[in-house]
């Protein structure tokens, strides 16, 4: 880690922010695609845990950028990410070097999004166990300086298993444990649970 | 094509909106990562042109969704695209069809961006020649049905001389025709120019 790091895409930075006392009581951080999306996440959370402030209007963290959009209420963080497998790398990479600064610890982050369906009634909530690529294997290809990087792409079960207990704790929607597809393009690489 | 055509991600449509009307004397399309940019952008091709509204604070064409911001001004139109390729192709599936819905003719489109560059001085202005993977090959890999599809990165040669021409009559910026990089991830895989 470097002493002095510019996390460039969020307009933060470790000589320009006070990390540990803008984030040190983060736990959980919750990631999706749209801006608008994460700001009404946020602003649900806030009822959720009685955190409500009438006088603030949950300003952008990131507002010094137009690259991503940050919210917080309490111990959550909500960050949008863009669409996309290469945005959403940029943006968990300096996430997670933001936790670091901030000395966060026991943090649990969650991607919240939408889509397509195989076998699943629409409306279904899917929590993902494990995501798979565009030819249908589990793992995520990375080239780094020309060789190629394979990773696993299995999902924390524990936690899996938390929230669909939650889930069927609230029993408003119909939840499973399943898989998710993402590839690298919307139109004709497609994006599926099944 | 459909008959009736829902560009999602720009919040346009060929029932609820005049493409035709209002995108028929499209002749250029500059499209770039940040919509603040893009922004920016038509405000000085506005000055370029003698275009420029004192009444007007050129509108987002795609305010009605916060995925791309498009600008217009005469023959030119600015679109923000995020970052990363699986963004950039949504945006350019989207604007294929929108330039077709609205029978444009003879379009040239441009990319404009910033990279690292090697064996280049700070500052110089390419035109990219050939675009290269994150393996050094000029190719650009898409999985369409489980089926790898290889396609091709040569760019228009005629339309690279011919802006390399006009930079040599501003005469303003070291101007030069290269390769660009264009991989998958912004911190391991790199971008650069050479």
């Amino acid at each position: 880690m470097m002493k002095e790091d510019l996390l460039y895409h969020f307009n933060l930075g470790t000589s320009t922010h006070n990390l540990p006392a803008m984030f040190g009581d983060v736990k959980f951080v919750c990631v999706g695609g749209s801006p608008w999306r994460m700001k009404l996440f946020i602003e649900y959370i806030a009822g959720e845990l009685g955190l409500e402030d009438p006088k603030s209007d949950y300003p952008n963290i990131c507002a010094g950028t137009d690259r991503y959009a940050m919210y917080k209420v309490g111990p959550v963080l909500s960050v949008s990410h863009g669409m996309g497998v290469p945005s959403i790398s940029i943006m968990l990479h300096e996430l997670i070097k933001l936790l670091h600064h901030a000395h966060c610890t026991d943090v649990t982050i969650l991607r919240i999004g939408t889509s397509g369906g195989i076998g699943l009634e629409p409306g279904t909530v899917v929590i993902t166990k494990q995501s798979v690529d565009a030819t249908l294997l589990p793992k995520h290809e990375q080239v780094i300086l020309g060789k190629t990087v394979v990773r696993s792409t299995d999902l924390d079960t524990d936690l899996a298993e938390k929230l669909l207990q939650c889930s069927n704790e609230l029993n408003q929607f119909q939840t499973v444990i399943a898989n998710t597809m993402c590839t690298m393009d919307f139109y004709e690489g497609s994006r599926h649970t099944y």
